[in-house]
This record gives structure tokens, sequence and C-alpha cells, in this order.
């Protein structure tokens, strides 16, 4: 697809006063500078950029529209709290509603505190695990995610050594690498970090299986340390109980944020009685200015209660589902093999024989021309806003982009 | 004042849903439990607490509300933005609109970045200035809040003794004690991070004296290190050109939040071309759900125009005076004599010979149920919102404030 104008316009003028044109993962030139940039508007699931070009979005602005954008009950429960105030000196009643319904949707939790960042929520699960055990070593899963601040930052720039002192990695799925950072870490284990399922940029997904889940659970209870499932991704779209309810095991601590709020800004930390005391303000110290927002916490109640009342995840689910299917279809159409991974909520479509991403950037260049924003390589996310009739409009588009991606020379996407 | 039937009754079910009740420095146990907890709405520099009492307010929600709440300019703005959209899948021309002025607005800055939460700033200038030197040592005063993260967290609840590896400490103003830190730092000095002026809690303020200010920007030149501001606290309230503006001063990155967006979340670095190519996404990886979100940006717009516009600064100099003046008189009345230390704008109010703050608490408790929102021992806020007549009416409240704390026995206010 070619820029449009005023999209290019744009990233000349931000160029000159932003690094690098814009920060982190929403800049294209990480991914594909061919993507539009800068956008107008959008409704539902239905995304326009600043040239007035339509698509049917598969981003969700990267996962935080769950039930899609200018949802009425969440505006609505939004604006009624705007009207009243916003940042006064204490939070609104509707934080603890908001608490109230985070204690009674996630079955091990026994409270919640709200923060702004995902990045917010799972650096303050690390500290209140090291607080609450008195103990310091952290196991994290090589290449996962889990914010962009020092001690797990995907970029090494301007990170010490230091930062990362008390980690230990072990393989996401791989329970004998998993025991072996525990042993590592003997007698000084705080806690794991585990995201809820595997979802590393460009690379295949993986659900938790069952065996590496409880063994997660047994080497926190073994070690008296905290289980901390980074839900931040996957919460509330892949069961609202939490992302490993349907695996019948439960986290010490979890961090949610992205779709908490369809889109309002809003982290939260949830977690068991075991970590109260660590988690009170006489102990870790976690706080910031806009932390106390009655009106995104209006929009959480409404997302979550929406969600619940109409099962938007099982919609999301179909939907997906949908999704996957004709994308198999449709690439077979044209003689490509697709890896689709994980769960189809959050869809992840590679390529086979695609190191490179060249048939992925081919296929979403194209199919953003026909009217459809599909991402290359990172996870994609479905919304309730998503309907049969935008699927298969957007399987359409999906067709011009496989016939594009078809037509990529195997060695530009066998070079390494 | 008597805690009001609602919010004791929001209280007790905070408390068993949220650990201690509230996290962090709006929790009212932290400073004085028989000032409201839970509010209900604002309007301008008015609050009204859940049980429908009205207060002038000093604390302006700490920080953020600079125009007053529910600014018909600001809301507007954000307003227009949110119809089109928040949370897109990148950012909306707003963002470009917002980098430009800010570099219009500050003379030392070449470039912004947008964030969330003053700490994310904060962080992100001691990455970037270690990513642009090569270098790991930070420079810190003692005692100063840089946010709540474990590098500069005032809990070491959780905390490693690595997380603070490589930070030196000095005393602010004292350029002795600076000069030995960088001296310690030699051959790996990154940076010096400051506040805009000495603001920290329960103790007299103090603006940055211009030797101390030129010192530190020495020893960064010297030492080819980043000098850092932190002014997310003070910002666009002593000097919308950056607070070290009228020292002369200027910074290689400064830190913004609080008062950018009139209370829409919002914090934003600010750098020179010197830390440009270590602020780019190849290098530092900064990012967040939300940090493209173009409400909060477009609240920035209409904020900073507005103050621009208005002048708003010198209005709340102005007030800040008739505030100080005025609660002098009312003081030696009572036969009380106070410390009122700092910028006019963001006064802190501290009574002599009251080590255990008996007084402060007393005569803030008192003035709340007189109908004005007093801090014991934090730096209070004005806004553009205050009028000579809400001044002159939170001054009757404080009289009766006054009163009580004259009456506290001079053995509970010394007492350590």
């Amino acid at each position: 697809m070619a820029v449009g104008v005023k999209d290019r316009a744009l990233r000349d003028r931000a160029r000159k006063v932003v690094p690098g044109g814009l920060w982190g993962h929403m800049n294209v030139a990480g991914f594909s500078a061919d993507h539009p940039q800068f956008f107008h508007r959008g409704v539902g699931a239905e995304l326009w950029d600043v040239d007035g070009k339509r698509y049917v979005d598969f981003m969700c602005g990267w996962g935080p529209m769950v039930l899609g954008r200018r949802h009425p009950r969440v505006d609505e429960a939004a604006e009624r709290q705007r009207v009243l105030g916003d940042a006064l000196n204490g939070p609104a009643p509707v934080m603890v509603e908001l608490a109230e319904l985070l204690v009674e949707t996630l079955p091990f939790a026994d409270w919640a505190l709200f923060q702004k960042n995902g990045g917010d929520a799972t650096t303050a699960c690390v500290t209140i695990a090291r607080a609450g055990t008195g103990k310091r070593k952290i196991l994290v899963a090589k290449g996962a995610y889990h914010g962009a601040v020092p001690w797990c930052s995907p970029s090494l720039a301007g990170v010490t050594a230091e930062d990362r002192a008390h980690l230990l990695y072990f393989e996401y799925n791989d329970v004998e690498s998993l025991m072996a950072a525990a042993e590592a870490a003997k007698g000084d284990l705080a806690g794991v970090i585990v995201t809820a399922f595997k979802h590393d940029l460009g690379k295949d997904q993986a659900l938790a299986t069952p065996a590496f889940a409880r063994a997660a659970r047994a080497v926190c209870t073994d070690a008296d340390a905290a289980l901390i499932i980074d839900d931040v991704r996957a919460g509330f779209r892949l069961d609202l109980r939490g992302s490993w309810a349907p695996l019948g095991v439960e986290p010490d601590l979890a961090a949610f944020s992205k779709a908490i709020g369809n889109g309002y800004a809003l982290a939260a930390v949830a977690g068991t009685d075991r970590f109260r005391d660590a988690a009170k303000p006489g102990r870790v110290f976690t706080t910031g200015s806009f932390w106390y927002d009655g009106v995104s916490m209006a929009a959480a109640v409404a997302t979550l209660t929406t969600l619940r009342d109409g099962d938007g995840v099982s919609h999301m689910q179909a939907m997906g589902q949908r999704l996957r299917e004709g994308l198999d279809r449709v690439a077979a159409r044209h003689g490509l093999a697709l890896r689709q991974t994980g769960p189809e909520q959050m869809p992840m479509v590679l390529f086979e024989h695609d190191e490179t991403f060249a048939r992925g950037t081919a296929f979403c260049v194209a199919a953003l021309d026909a009217g459809a924003y599909f991402h290359p390589k990172h996870n994609m996310f479905l919304s309730v806003a998503h309907t049969p009739a935008l699927i298969d409009e957007a399987l359409e588009a999906a067709d011009v982009g496989m016939a594009a991606a078809a037509a990529v020379d195997a060695k530009a996407a066998e070079a390494v």
C-alpha cells in the first residue's frame, strides 16, 4: 500500500520533534513502513487512517479495544464520572465498586489495586512478591514481554546488568528448565512470572500446557513464593476468571491492563491474602498521579460487566475461529500454508517458509490496500464488535493479500 | 472533622478488597485519617466529598488540576478527540501537534515523547542518559521523590540493593556534596537527576539556587553526562519554558506529567539533540499500551495553550501570594508562627515547633470542617481557577483551623 499524503506529511513533521518519528511498538518502521502510521478515527472494529482509508481492524489498538471502539455503555459510564470529576483528591466510589467486581470475577483474588500501565502492574507484582517473601529471585520465561521497564525491557540500551541481577530464565512450557531455574534460585525464590500463554513477537504462539502450569504452581507453593500471571495482554479475552482458570491453576498475583477498560488507560494487580500485607501502603509503595482516576475505573466496570453479560469471550473466540478457518482456506487457494497459533481470539498468523516475514508483510500491505488491517508478526486481537460480515469482508481483503504473498520470491522469504 | 457516614462506609468496603484500603499517596492514613478519603465531584477549585461537604481545594488532585476541574476548553478538546477515537492502531495527528508545541514552548527541547506516569518519564530519562553516554552512574538528591518504581521508590520493601547499584547521592542545593558525588562517579557518570526545586515531604521547600543549578549543569557538561530535570511536580506551574528557565540553566532531558493535561493522564520526556539517537525506538525501548492515546494529548495542547494565552503562571503565583500573606496574618492573630516555603503557587505550610505535625494536622482538620482542604505536610497546589474570593473564603476557614492549632498542647507538637 502506498502511504497516504497526509500520513507522509505527519511522518515528516513527527521525525523533527519525536526521536525516530515515534516511540515504541506502534512505530510502523518496526514491522512494516507501508502500514498507515496515523489514524483519524475508529468505530467498533473499523478504523480510518488520516487519509480517509477504511479498514476492518484486527489489532484493536494492540489489545485495549475488547468491546469495540466507542462502545456506548462504556463511554456513557466514563462520561458520567467525567462530569463529576476526575483526578479528585482521592478516589471516587467507583474504585471500590471495581475492586469488588474484580474480586468477585477472579476466583483467586482477595484484593486489587489500580494503576495505568501493564508494566506498572507487572513491576508491582515482582516488588510485592519480593516484599512478601523477603526473597529476591524471580523466574522469567526467555523472550517473554513483561513491559518496557529496565528489569524486563526487550532492549538492553540504557539497562545495567544489576537491573536484572535477580532474574533467572526458563523456557516457556518446559517443565525441566523451570525446575532447573527454581533449583538455581533455591532459598532465595520470590516468584515466577509467566504470561498467560506464550505470545512472543514473530513466533508461533503456545497455550500453557496443564503440566507446565501445575509445575509453576508447585514450584511456588513449595518455596512459599508468588506465582505471578502476567495477564496484561490476554486478560479478559481468554477467560473472565483469569486466563489460567480453565487450567485449574490459581496465581498468587496477577497483572491486568489493556482490555480492562476498553481503551481507557488502566492497569490492575489482583492478589491473594497471602500477599495482602506486602501490598499495603506501609510496605510496598506503589502509586501514581493518575492512579485514582475514576473515569477509567467507571469504564472498566462497564467493560467487564458488558463482557460478562454478553458472553463476549465466546463471541470473540467464534469470530477468531471464523477468521482462522477463512484464512486457511484463502491461503490454500493461493498454494500457501499458514501457521496459525494460540487462542482464536488472539491470532498469530505466520507463513510457512517466511523467515524474513517478506510474505507476511506483502500479505498485510496488499490486504491493507483492500481494506483489512493485519499485523505480519505480532499477535492480533478480536473484539466483540467483530461480526461475521466484517470477518467475511476482511477475508475478501485477505484474498488480495494472499495473492501478493504468493508472488513473493521464495528466496526473499527464506534469506535470513 | 468527623469522617462522614458515606466515606466511612466506603472505607469499610475498600479495606476488604484493597490492601490497606487504598494504595499510595492518596491514602489519608498516611497523613491524616480525618481528611475525607472519597470524593463525589469537583468544579474549578471546589471539591465535594461523598458526604456532600464542599471545600475550597488546595491540592488540585495532588497537582494535575492546573486550570481547575472541568475546564471547558480542555474538556472540549478532549471530547473532540474522544468521539474520533482513542487507542487507535497508531497516534492521532494531535501527537505531532503536542510534540511541536512542547519543542516550541521549552527552549532547550529538540524533541518530546509521551507516556502516562511521571515515573515513566523519570525512568526513561535515566535510561536514555545511560544509553546516550554508555555510562551508568546517576546522581540523585537525598530524599527527593522521582516516582514509585524500584530504582527510586521511597519504600525499600521489595526493592533489591542492585536496583540502586549505580545511584550516588548528594544534598539538594549543596554544591560541595554534588561535586563529591560526581567525583565518586568519575568516568562512569551518565547523569544528574534533580527536581525543579526541593519539595520533600514534610520539610521546608527550597528553590534551586543559581550556584547549584549552574554547578549541576557544569558537572554534566564536563562529563558529557545528562542533566535531567524532574519537572513532574512543578512543570507548567513555575514557568512554561521549564522550571529552570528563570535560572538560565538548560537540561539535556526533562520529565513532565501532572499538570500537562489538566487531569488527563499524560507524561512527557523532552530532550536535546545530544540524546535524540539514544531515545530512538531502535535504542531505548520505551512504550506502553496507552502511550499513543490522543484524548490526553488533545487535553494537553488545550491546557498548555490556555496557560500561555492567559498567563496562568502569574495568576497562580498571585493567588499563592494572597494565600501566603493571609495565612501568616491569620496565624499571627492566634499567636502562631508558620514556615511557608517554596514557590507561592506550590505552597508548603508548616508550623514552627511542630515536629509531630500535631498542630498542622489540627489546623487542617478544623479547616476542613470550615470548608477548606489543606495538607499538613505535602506541598499544595494553586490553580488558575483560584480566585481572590475563594482564597479569602479559605482564609476564613484557616482562621478556624488556626484556633485549633493554637489549642494543641505544646508537648504534643514537640514530642518526636
